[in-house]
């Protein structure tokens, strides 16, 4: 057992117990979890800051296979905590075991996905463009570019996985691999499960004697400590999960720093669903428990949750509405992760009700603490168009049925959305060739486009875009699940006729490494 | 001859002539060159926003193949027209002839490139993560990612190389290579030029048969068609190169948007060069001559300009300045592109010289209309890093030489640097391999190391990094030179259990377009 003392970590050493003293909460019972965990001073998160830049100077140095075996160390560190994880987990969250002993086990394999992206070592991208001396009118020298990590991570813990997400989530490890240390804000609703995920991190820094400041987790009641993360001239990028007021500001105080820096926050998606005329066909019955399964999950806070189902007029159309009433109505109340996602649940989902009539509704009933019951709300086409709000998230186990004339009505209620993590289409394959143009419209709005599936589910692939355009993300470009994530955290460095000797072994002759690598713009030949 | 009218480009129709009307200035002789250019109306700027907005339906779903060919035909139509643009250009820039005609060749090769890279096609990333339907406790679906275009992009013509960075240039090349609209905001010292252009992209365009939006140019003789570009709910992404004033206020605009959207920002730089013993040994004189060659080539216009040159104290320390000091005092002066720029020159090393003890500076006379004196100022370490406002790249034919007591004091100088497009280390590679510290410095202060060459020359190859940290550029993770700034403009998209019919070619089953591809991380064997 991992003692908790509630008292940051900065490098290998804690912090004081002099800042304001916070509590994380049990959610099925409002009872206050010990210990009391202490807010970061201001001098703490700028000690946490100078290591992590200290640490860079050997850190961004270490091989591809040193980072790799770091981050195993750590993911072991993960799978031999995986009950202790769980269960701190599941008091400050109270999201199921399995699901949370599921989450531990996907921490530990995003950290050796990592591992083995930079073993292997080809995600640096090299590139070489060999010395022409004699080209006219002048010679080309040697040039060579690959990736280099940006320096210190500023990494925000996202409440809804307490640890895929969390201290030493996705985030974390993809800045890791890149090779920039890493200072973490712990999320105040799961301070325990986080000081234990530090404490894998931090001893997995001191088993691979890499220089401390490769990993600090600050805790803090407040935003001082994440705004001064922000802020700090030595923290050159930073990634979040979490509101859309909360990933927004951080980009607003990134952008206006005197050197604005990357600030990668993933926020706020409504998960479209188009129901096409197969999916329907195949039964209703089945496809609205699909969708509440999908709407409900994780108490309905997946940053996937499909919250937005477009659904056409149709007697099926009808029935989908009716089964899925059915379930909401007999669904026992979901219990949420904080008293403040439920108070903003329950306002949230008494505004949208109150704007639409009793009969297109449904809801169950809530419980105590942060228990809250599922809703379902419905409108047609031109009142979703009408009215932008209705394609707000509401964080919580509820979604919002748009029925449409037909699908004749899909792409105008596509073009009109904004930015999601996802798009999903469901129907049979006739249905989807029919809907080419609804496909290019949704390409534009989403990160990923879905065929028969459950937004929901997010693979942690090389293939996995987890990101989209605004307010999904603040940068369309990157994803946050999957193996790209990595590319968040680096930024290509040209080397211009330097000699062989003071080249990284990624652009040497030879190819020391034998990643993949670009000559001339073309594949080079492996030897 | 193709005619000059003044007009915008709005697809394939011409703007009105009601706009403020504006007049280019040869800076040789500060008289007004003909036409008059008229400002874009806020609905010509509109329109040719929304045009491109119609455009990116089908120009986002057009084939590697046939932007290929339509980037091949803009670039034939340059050197087509090469003499022409060239003799605009130079009345309108005071450019020399020979430099001119190299740039309508490179903005040709520019185009070419991005053909080349398109075409093979590989760049896309295209990621295939196969369906794992046995895996247990969850079957995995198939997840296949590549890149996609972001939509329309603004970009920005800068006043240094009217040819290569501005309406045709590599903004507009990568951007139109990844499958974005691209809406040109005009540089108002250079609009003869920029028409000139313009009817070779939208001939292009006609002639490939693509839709008219696909490239529209905007005269403005103030700042509103370019604020109007920036924050428009259509346009995706944003492309400048110009002044850190102009640059940022670009960021700003584009962060302040309901929905901040890309921008990168090619803005300011001091380009450090290091002078390691083994350079001055060589001969002070030989140095002297290169570095006085590279600082006021293209009268000290370029991005890439060497501004801060640090040199050891040394016998040939002494000699290097006074060697420097002669070239400046005898050169001739430089005709700047612009009368603001002459005065801001002006003012800016005015400003300088004031701070300097006069044995400490040299400077040449300048001339009458824009034409400018070359200046040389020095200063100590300790004064440099005093003084922070020395660091500031004045635009125009001048460096600051800072003497250091010696090697020792290269590590403290580049700490305290900011971001730069490059940095440069002069001498031989005993120096090299002594200053492993000071290299991992500047890796992190600038985009591109260069050894024992001048900064000023810019290879448009695979490997070239045109970037930095800010205020170098807004964004360290991208360029704006090379085959890697196509990747400003584009997004992985992930696609999910889609039939084979349904995938764009890049990532179906077989590889028709033969690309390069990972299939669950891997480089997939070729057929």
């Amino acid at each position: 057992m991992m003692e908790l003392t509630g008292q940051s970590f900065l490098g290998s050493r804690r912090g004081t117990r002099s800042g304001a003293g916070f509590q994380a909460q049990n959610p099925q019972t409002s009872e206050a979890l010990t210990p009391l965990y202490y807010s970061a001073t201001p001098a703490e998160v700028d000690e946490a800051i100078e290591l992590a830049s200290w640490a860079f100077a050997s850190y961004s140095q270490t091989s591809g296979k040193a980072r790799a075996a770091f981050l195993r160390r750590a993911a072991d560190g993960f799978d031999a905590h995986k009950q202790e994880l769980a269960e701190r987990a599941h008091l400050e969250t109270a999201l199921p075991m399995p699901r949370l002993l599921g989450e531990v086990g996907r921490t530990a394999g995003q950290l050796r996905m990592f591992a083995g992206v930079v073993e292997e070592g080809s995600w640096v991208q090299s590139r070489i463009d060999p010395a022409m001396p004699d080209r006219q009118p002048l010679p080309r020298p040697d040039i060579r570019s690959m990736l280099r990590p940006l320096g210190v991570v500023a990494v925000f813990g996202a409440s809804n996985f307490p640890l895929a997400f969390s201290v030493a989530g996705g985030d974390t490890a993809s800045a890791l691999a890149a090779g920039c240390p890493v200072v973490v804000k712990a999320h105040p609703a799961h301070p325990g499960t986080s000081e234990l995920a530090g404490h894998i991190l931090a001893e997995a820094v001191g088993a691979e004697g890499l220089h401390p400041g490769v990993f600090s987790l600050l805790f803090d009641a407040g935003v001082e400590a994440g705004s001064a993360l922000v802020r700090h001239p030595l923290v050159r990028a930073v990634a979040f999960t979490g509101s859309l007021r909360a990933g927004r500001a951080l980009m607003d105080l990134a952008a206006a720093r005197p050197d604005p820096i990357p600030c990668f926050t993933e926020m706020s998606s409504g998960n479209p669903v188009f129901v096409l005329p197969g999916a329907l066909r195949k039964g209703p019955a089945a496809l609205a428990a699909t969708l509440f399964g999908s709407f409900t999950l994780g108490a309905g806070q997946f940053c996937t949750k499909p919250g937005i189902v477009l659904v056409p007029e149709a007697p099926e159309g009808q029935a989908f509405f009716d089964e899925l009433k059915a379930l909401v109505e007999k669904s026992a109340p979901f219990t949420l992760l904080t008293s403040g996602i439920a108070r903003e649940y329950g306002r949230a989902t008494k505004e949208r009700a109150a704007e639409i009539p009793a009969a297109a509704q449904a809801a169950a009933e809530a419980g105590p603490a942060c228990m809250a019951g599922a809703k379902l709300f419905t409108v047609c086409l031109e009142e979703f168009l009408a009215k932008p709000a209705l394609a707000d998230e509401i964080f919580g186990p509820n979604t919002l049925l748009v029925h449409c004339d037909s699908t004749q009505d899909f792409a105008r209620a596509a073009a009109a959305l904004d930015g999601h993590l996802t798009a999903t289409l469901l129907g049979d394959d006739d249905d989807l060739a029919a809907n080419r143009e609804l496909i290019q419209v949704l390409e534009q709005k989403a990160g990923r486009l879905i065929f028969n599936g459950m937004p929901t589910g997010v693979e942690v692939t090389h293939a996995m875009v987890h990101g989209g355009p605004y307010p999904a993300t603040s940068d369309p470009r990157f994803t946050s699940v999957g193996s790209l994530a990595i590319y968040r955290f680096a930024r290509p460095v040209c080397y211009q006729g330097f000699p062989q000797a003071m080249l990284p072994p990624e652009l040497q002759d030879g190819n020391p490494l034998g990643i993949i690598r670009l000559r001339d713009g073309k594949l080079e030949q492996q030897a």
